[in-house]
């Protein structure tokens, strides 16, 4: 059976944040079993592991013939070798795609980088200032898909990989805050949460922590 | 013909650093041609390319049946649709693009948070100390990265879109300075600029410029 490997002590403690959570959504919505392998910090910098994952990080899959990181080309991989994820037509399919690198490209980074600053940089005298130029460029961001999505359900027809990565990076503590300003946002991402591949997910990684997951940290 | 867009005024002015130059040295490496339509920053946020482009940047691909933006997604979807920038092996053709990937969200985004840095903090009391802990991170990836290459020519096997994007990112000002203290590295850039697709890209990009490409920043 295919192995995915996941923080054995994930900082978020549950709440779907790590990466390997897109896999294990992914893996939900094409209805294939996969098995879990837990590393601590010090394992994901061993030479085993940075033999799977040269960058000595999570998620990495292996599969009978094929190892592979970066949580982006495992979710490609697995859309395109199970029905369920992009749609047969391949113009649609490359839209679909697309999305996918919006979320990893252009939605991602600046909400990474205030969640970062958010970390390291909260006590500076600085960080006030920073804050607000970081949250301003989430916002330019989100407002751009906001207007995008409109009326849709989701990116682009079905819901795709794409929709399936952009919501994992809109649930991001760091653009939550400001997602749940946008009507929306907020919608489309409450639908994606009501899918049940989406629950089963969530609730296998979760478990990992038999104290469940704690509250949401307060990002503003 | 297809179409590619690019900034009319690049930032960079023809050094090649525009994400259009990576379609560009793509387009090149499997020789098929493209035409170009040129954007001023008003005219990217302009409904009519807010239509390609729903972040209002460069570049977008247009071709029959077909339009897409994110420079991830039009590389993937040429280097799927012409022979030359992936593997026909299954497995070697999910590993090229797994460094696609590598390159875009794991190794450039520190490299952009950087640049970002130097662009629009320069000035403040707290550049140096945040510019030392960036740059640090930059040479975390940079470390890890020429671990893995070691004496190997390409990232995996011969010369793919995987490395088409490294070498990209790595060429970016805010990481150059940091790729020439590693010989791995630097060595691995300039096979790649060696590359004659990459000289007719570059030349193309630059000859936007009557006047040539300026001298690099200077950035350390």
């Amino acid at each position: 059976m295919p192995t995915l490997t996941a923080f054995a002590a994930s900082p978020d403690r549950g709440r779907g944040h790590a990466r390997d959570f897109r896999v294990r959504w992914a893996r939900e919505e094409v209805g294939a079993p996969y098995t879990m392998r837990y590393l601590s910090f010090a394992e994901m910098k061993e030479p085993a592991h940075l033999r799977l994952h040269p960058f000595g990080q999570i998620p990495t899959w292996e599969e009978p013939g094929l190892a592979l990181f970066e949580s982006g080309a495992i979710l490609l991989h697995l859309a395109q070798a199970h029905p369920g994820l992009l749609p047969e037509d391949p113009a649609a399919r490359m839209r679909a795609i697309e999305w996918m690198f919006a979320a990893l490209n252009t939605v991602e980074p600046p909400i990474v980088e205030r969640e970062g600053a958010i970390l390291t940089e909260r006590d500076q005298p600085w960080f006030a200032t920073r804050d607000a130029m970081l949250a301003g460029r989430v916002r330019t961001r989100l407002d751009a898909l906001s207007r995008r999505l409109g009326e849709g359900e989701w990116l682009d027809g079905d819901f795709s990989v794409g929709d399936l990565v952009m919501v994992t990076v809109l649930r991001r503590p760091a653009g939550a805050s400001l997602v749940a300003d946008d009507p929306i946002l907020a919608a489309y991402v409450a639908r994606a949460e009501a899918r049940p591949a989406y629950r089963r997910a969530f609730a296998a990684q979760a478990a990992v922590f038999s104290d469940g997951p704690p509250a949401p940290p307060p990002v503003r």
